[in-house]
């Protein structure tokens, strides 16, 4: 990221004014992509779009995109991701698998009062989804979970392809039809008007079963079909006529929105999802910076910008009710909040994707400006620090900081707005210049840290080549009280970790551990993220069970800030333990009392 | 990396023997991508290609992805590389611009002899190409890089887009062609019969220009006509639809091979790709891992395992040379040398791309084995270490690391591995069980150090929230003599560079720094990474001349491994500032006596 010294830059900064400088390409190709703004989206229908060649984008970041590996996110986390693809103005958000866990639950359930209640002045709100089985008890906490948004979406689904059925669900082909078509109705029966089905692994069903089983869902209610590319196996115009066949075979196809939701596994889901709509498909199913499981899913960056680029002389005029100008902070935040990483080379949201001219003479650089560029960095949200005008430093107030964090899009309360500024003078004390970076790296720091149940309070190192690494800590206990203990370890930060253990008495096991520096320069923070999952004794408390029909082993990621590397390495550790503490203890209340609508059998179905 | 714990083996270990555990997947649809091995090549004939499926995989790895920002490469490094291309079976490696330095020179002439002369039993060997501009100079550098090489090829190229000949180049069309008709002439008239050219900014291009300039260059005698998707701007469907059209429509293009070059600036280089060998191409280009400028370049190994998987059935019989089983290997070596990371879920290589059911139940995986994958880590060679059967530790003696070594691909001298072995002593005494990964990783900062200039010896560390980081370091100079300073930083690392930069005594500005845990647990390796280019007066020692017509400033990188993570961030910064003090002073040296071929003139043109 510190290759081009962009910043991230809130909406409200980047839109409607240009900037000088040298990461600005010309506008010939621009205006396509900035022009979506200006169109008003058609009226939101479940079953269909009053504009044939509007393309609805679905995200599933929050459900689909959070079964990586380490990317566990807290509900706090899930919220503010909501909020921000709302900004983004995504038709439709997918909030979760509210059965998952009594946490997933809350989460869909707060997504959908605030986010799909808040509607903006041109009448758009974003419809909140979430993810259910075909199973009676899935749907109905599924559907408590968004029934409070104004426009509350459930997506069931089973497979449909011959050895799915035969040796995971062990049901005839009738069977998943009758079990298809009863959740449908059940979901109908509740209320449910909005329903999205998914056949699995469509790509290798036997395509006169699936319009079978599509046209019986639709009689039944559906109001979205789903083509899932489950394996990522398909090449584009393999995919484009399967979705042109269904549309074409399907009985009452006509009355439905076609979807896509396609995985990355031999890099093809963009292609694929481009094609999808040209064969069709009216939804893509898509997450930011493309995570997921696997190799993830389609990234909605790619799709959108890929569109907005394209899309009026390639793709027959399809557009997208996306803002562009959001991608940038989106992209930035999953990455921070997931704890995945992008590489510097990912299209749209790479460090590098507008750094080619990193170091080229100026003259050179004027003078090729049209000649590399497809689209703008501000186009993204992106703008140089620098020259936004505004320098913070150690001279700057309490005012300043708030109005730059108003600026980049964070409203903090009082309290939390007090840390940040403590630890923002502290940096000045060191820095010269303060980025917008920095600055995102302490408000992130210091505001998504999980519950809080063990603090850092003080920390000190020694180590080198020579020595036996030595560190000793000082944490607050949940008690309130305060103790110290030291560690030895084979390196600084394990002698760190060493310490915190001998207080916190959890078993935890170390998955993946990484550094960057925020901002140029080493005198810059350090940015620590760690993943760690339930060891010994602790390990079954994290099983969660999967909707694939495994079980899955939750981890837990936690992210540090400081300039000292070992005190940054400290405090990620310490937010990914608490995380992980919080979500054993809900888990195990939730055991005992069950949540409102969620009663001790599914309670059973989610701990087997 | 650390999610699935899988480790990279060698070739030899992981082909025709499948090992038993959780990472294995079934086998239904692997027969296919393990296919290409069986298969013998057609005979290597510039300008034609005895079987029509056939499609060629042109790798720029060392060309285009090294002028990705930071990922500069050292001679030895680009060398090693080289030989990995090899075994992976690559049918043309461009090794180089070689006018762009004598560094550039000397890597890609010391490419050409060895590995360009390095036969294998079925007669495979790659075709060794140098990148050159129009001008004859250019022409006769890159001719004297590559022609000791037994199968040398040249690939010049000149922007035939309006934008680009009115305003980069101030020629008219007709000069343009008189151009690059001069070129191919030149080259032939040297004795070069293997000739690529490329019309820049192809996609933009005028199409009756286009074919009028490739008709003319292949009268000339030019082999390969390589398209360019340049600005990564044309979707799939469009790309196969300009190479079918530049086929039908090129006078001579049936004598040729044409060629795709797709940049991935929307996602969509690989779908392109396989859109243009749909279309007729039979040359792909593309790097290891995508890397190179902005977005980078098509994935070798995504279009490779696209077309070993549905080459057959989806794509009329396309097939490649390539081994997939060196895939790991290749992407690791990449990764490693050039600090471009690989996202956790990058198709393929990706740390995640074989992680989903990672703390699955086993009985849950066992159930799915074949329903979620369509190849297996053993196809790119990627296999658990703890059940290769060969497990290292503190008991382990120099013969067993050596063995282990020899696997791994590595035949290291006498006292290199005596280096190896002290450090792997050393890191045995503190961690159980020694990695391939950890293995790798000591080898990797042991052997691939640049030319040592400044060695650092020892080194002590303060540090903590509650103090004033200070470090302390020994290095021992060019003139042999041992000398300790200290520095007082904002973290321990800013404190260790500060202390390097006292002795040191050059200007660098750290660009880009990071940190990866080598394996699982904080005992482990710590992985770091640093990024620097010249500051204050050395500035403008770093500048190369660039392809594109701009200047470009060298960036520098270096890693370091250590189980202490502030030694491993030092080491990194020790290293990237010998590279680019090497850099530096070979610059000026070749200032005032130029190589054999390269004579006083060129060097303006190249300081210019």
């Amino acid at each position: 990221m510190a290759s081009c010294s962009v910043t991230l830059a809130g909406g409200k900064l980047a839109v409607g004014r240009r900037m000088p400088g040298r990461c600005h390409r010309g506008t010939a190709v621009r205006v396509s992509a900035a022009a979506p703004e200006a169109r008003k989206r058609p009226e939101y229908i479940p079953n269909r779009i009053d504009d044939p060649n509007y393309v609805r984008i679905f995200d599933t970041t929050l459900r689909d995109g959070e079964q990586s590996p380490g990317a566990t996110l807290t509900s706090k986390e899930k919220l503010e991701i909501a909020k921000k693809l709302s900004q983004l103005g995504v038709d439709i958000i997918e909030a979760g698998f509210p059965i998952a866990s009594p946490d997933d639950f809350e989460a869909v359930r707060a997504i959908a009062m605030d986010v799909g209640n808040a509607v903006d002045a041109d009448g758009y709100v974003p419809v909140i989804c979430g993810l259910s089985r075909t199973r009676d008890k899935d749907l109905e906490t599924a559907w408590e979970a968004v029934r409070h948004a104004k426009l509350p979406r459930v997506h069931t689904f089973i497979a449909t392809s011959e050895i799915h059925m035969k040796y995971k669900l062990r049901m005839t082909p009738d069977q998943v039809i009758e079990n298809a078509v009863n959740a449908v109705k059940h979901l109908r029966s509740m209320g449910c008007n909005d329903i999205e089905f998914s056949p699995e692994d469509a790509g290798r069903s036997d395509p006169a079963f699936l319009y079978e089983i599509l046209g019986e869902v639709i009689k039944a209610g559906a109001t979205t079909l789903n083509i899932p590319d489950t394996t990522g196996w398909t090449l584009p115009h393999e995919f484009q006529s399967l979705i042109a066949k269904i549309k074409a075979n399907t009985p009452g196809a006509d009355n439905v929105i076609i979807s896509t939701h396609c995985q990355n596994d031999l890099g093809l889901s963009t292609a694929n999802s481009l094609a999808g709509a040209m064969g069709g498909a009216r939804q893509i199913e898509c997450t930011i910076n493309g995570i997921g499981e696997r190799a993830g899913n389609a990234s909605l960056e790619e799709v959108v910008m890929a569109i907005a680029l394209r899309g009026k002389e390639q793709m027959g005029g399809l557009w997208t009710g996306i803002r562009p100008v959001h991608i940038s902070a989106a992209s930035k935040m999953v990455s921070d909040y997931s704890g995945m990483i992008v590489q510097p080379h990912k299209a749209i949201v790479g460090a590098n994707a507008f750094a080619h001219e990193s170091g080229i003479h100026q003259d050179g650089m004027l003078k090729n400006r049209d000649t590399y560029e497809i689209m703008s960095p501000e186009t993204i949200g992106l703008s140089r620090a620098d020259e936004a005008g505004i320098v913070l430093g150690k001279h700057s107030g309490r005012n300043a900081l708030n109005t730059r964090l108003t600026q980049l899009g964070f409203e903090l309360p009082e309290d939390q707005l007090n840390d940040v500024f403590r630890r923002f003078k502290n940096l000045a004390d060191r820095k010269k210049n303060i980025t917008d970076e920095d600055v995102l790296a302490l408000v992130n720091d210091e505001v998504h840290q999980p519950t809080v149940v063990w603090v850092l309070e003080d920390l000190q190192v020694v180590c080198g080549s020579m020595g036996m690494p030595t560190a000793t800590v000082r944490m607050r206990g949940p008690d309130g009280i305060s103790r110290i203990s030291s560690g030895i370890g084979s390196g600084p930060v394990d002698a760190a970790y060493k310490a915190v253990d001998a207080l916190v008495r959890v078993q935890a096991e170390l998955v993946d551990y990484s550094v960057n520096s925020v901002t140029e320069g080493i005198e810059a923070l350090a940015n620590t993220r760690v993943v760690i999952r339930p060891a010994g004794k602790m390990a079954g408390e994290g099983y969660v069970d999967s909707y694939k029909g495994g079980k899955t082993q939750r981890s837990f990621s936690g992210s540090g800030a400081d300039e000292d590397i070992v005190v940054s390495s400290a405090r990620a550790y310490v937010s990914a333990l608490n995380k992980m503490i919080s979500y054993i203890s809900a888990k195990s209340a939730a055991a005992v009392a069950a949540t409102s609508s969620v009663d001790g059998s599914s309670q059973e179905a989610v701990a087997a």
